[in-house]
């Protein structure tokens, strides 16, 4: 039936899914959910929490499609494989848990050699034993270009979501920032150097210990950093309700980002803010807590103010750069 | 490298995923995978049963893609969805479990009507609802065609595995066979009806109640029949090591499946020994046990005798029609 015919006033029953946007729809689609006992954290944090019939587990998933988040020419199986699981592992490292299981679909043409799907699931296996935890289940089937469906699920006896953060909360982060992006923006001009910069986006490194450390000692609010880091704290900012402000002189600008960054006149500190896939953490803590080992301060949270919106500032001001991509725009 | 320079003996380093079919691939992949503490039951069941810090559950994962396993132009998005969240549950169905949480990810081109992934989600909720589960999680991305990832968490106390059926069980089937082949055989030559099949094949009706009911009643060995009875059944011989003998005269043939045989000139027999996606449930039981409401005997197990190959045969004898179908092939 026409759109017009429905009198629909905000144009969702006529949009497409490029005109709504990735979050927009997740909006639509979690508003549609509700909320269910079993389910102790549902959809929008880093990992839902489930409840079983003797306990609880946290899970989280990810669709990888070639060409979008990865490229066979760039990356070998091993490779894909062990970024995959890590980005998956990544969001239960979020949650302050440990995985203890992933599941892996994975569609690929059929005349893919049958070593690189092994090779793949290798990757899978080698990443999941840094934190113990195994590929149990899987499916496969034909389809034109590889599709990588990867869940995973774990243990978070305390989980810390992205609601938590309290003004007077110190900022924090552990891991990489802009090790990925650079390695990305070397290799998108041809170039397969910095070694580190492009070993950092064909295989990243997040701090897996990290985000049980931050649980532990009692993080108010913890997300990974996927899409960036002004990105994802801005996901913490609005969740919880306050106004992050980030001190650019704390942010570390790690050699390999600087390497690629003078070699591009790139700006370094751009990079830090909005580089993703490093699958580095940040996190809030009170002010009175002791860092954990790995973490180290970036900035404050703070209350919104008279016409301000929850988000992130850096040095008190709104960032003006690019803060990130989404995946249809 | 060339395959010969590789000395590859047994060509699997050479061969193409089309070459060794899923299930060989799936053995390669899981013969490298071991078995870990954590891991109670690993991949090759209709569902792997973990460990947590506190406690069990169950996970099963399916790759959808279009044209492939649904098509738009068939179904309506309520109707995909309903039916990928069925073929999900049903595997926890199989092991005897009541699903809790399910997650989705989903690959769609950028121009999908935002409704459309609305009504996708709400057939996702609809199917989850009739056992009481709930989407906790999801991830979307464009693609070029719509892929459907979901996995399906569930409890199960006393999960009941392919593996452990004996000679002397009665074989027995609960739910629908033959529906959706008859449906699907419909469709494909442009009818739509009779309605009955037509509508079980968008929207199966697995037999949810009759999973948990068997495994309290001791069942053996259980499978969902998602590819074929005598497809799935065979998986339970070959893990059990045992010959199962079914008896074609107590195999019920339903008015929608003998309509469109009789008007397609097809052997209804075939329909309901080869036809999947009607997500029945196929089980082992001592012969001492009362089967549970909704289970009808359909058959015997045996030890294998001489030369013969744990199988399923159809009164006495190999069944030497279709046996289902692979993806690549």
């Amino acid at each position: 039936m026409p759109a017009q015919e429905q009198g629909a006033v905000d144009g969702s029953s006529s949009s497409s899914v490029s005109d709504v946007g990735e979050f927009g729809l997740i909006d639509q689609v979690q508003a549609a959910a509700g909320s269910h006992d079993r389910v102790l954290i549902g959809p929008g944090d880093d990992a839902a929490h489930v409840r079983t019939h003797d306990g609880t587990f946290v899970v989280s998933t990810d669709l990888l499609v070639e060409g979008r988040h990865f490229r066979r020419d760039w990356s070998s199986a091993l490779e894909i494989g062990r970024k995959a699981a890590a980005a998956n592992l990544s969001d239960v490292n979020a949650m302050g848990g440990v995985a203890t299981a992933l599941t892996v679909g994975l569609g690929v043409p059929a005349d893919t050699p049958s070593a690189w799907v092994v090779e793949l699931a290798k990757g899978f296996e080698q990443e999941a034993a840094l934190v113990g935890a195994h590929v149990v289940g899987g499916d496969m089937t034909a389809s034109d270009v590889v599709v990588v469906a990867v869940t995973v699920m774990g243990d978070a006896p305390r989980p810390v979501r992205r609601s938590g953060a309290l003004p007077g909360d110190v900022v924090a982060v552990a891991g990489r920032l802009g090790w990925s992006a650079a390695g990305y923006a070397a290799m998108s001009r041809g170039f397969r150097s910095p070694k580190a910069a492009v070993e950092a986006h064909r295989c990243p490194r997040p701090p897996y210990a990290a985000g049980p450390a931050a649980a532990d000692a009692g993080a108010t609010a913890m997300i990974d950093v996927s899409d960036g880091l002004l990105a994802d704290l801005g996901h913490v900012a609005v969740a919880s309700g306050v106004l992050i402000d980030l001190r650019s002189s704390t942010l570390a600008i790690d050699e390999p980002v600087r390497t690629v960054a003078e070699a591009l006149g790139a700006d370094p500190l751009a990079m830090v803010l909005t580089g993703g896939e490093d699958f580095a953490l940040a996190a809030t803590f009170s002010s009175a807590t002791d860092l954990p080992d790995g973490w180290s301060a970036i900035g404050s949270v703070r209350d919104v103010a008279g016409d301000e919106s929850p988000g992130v500032h850096v040095d008190d001001a709104p960032w003006d750069g690019d803060t990130g991509w989404q995946h249809w725009r």
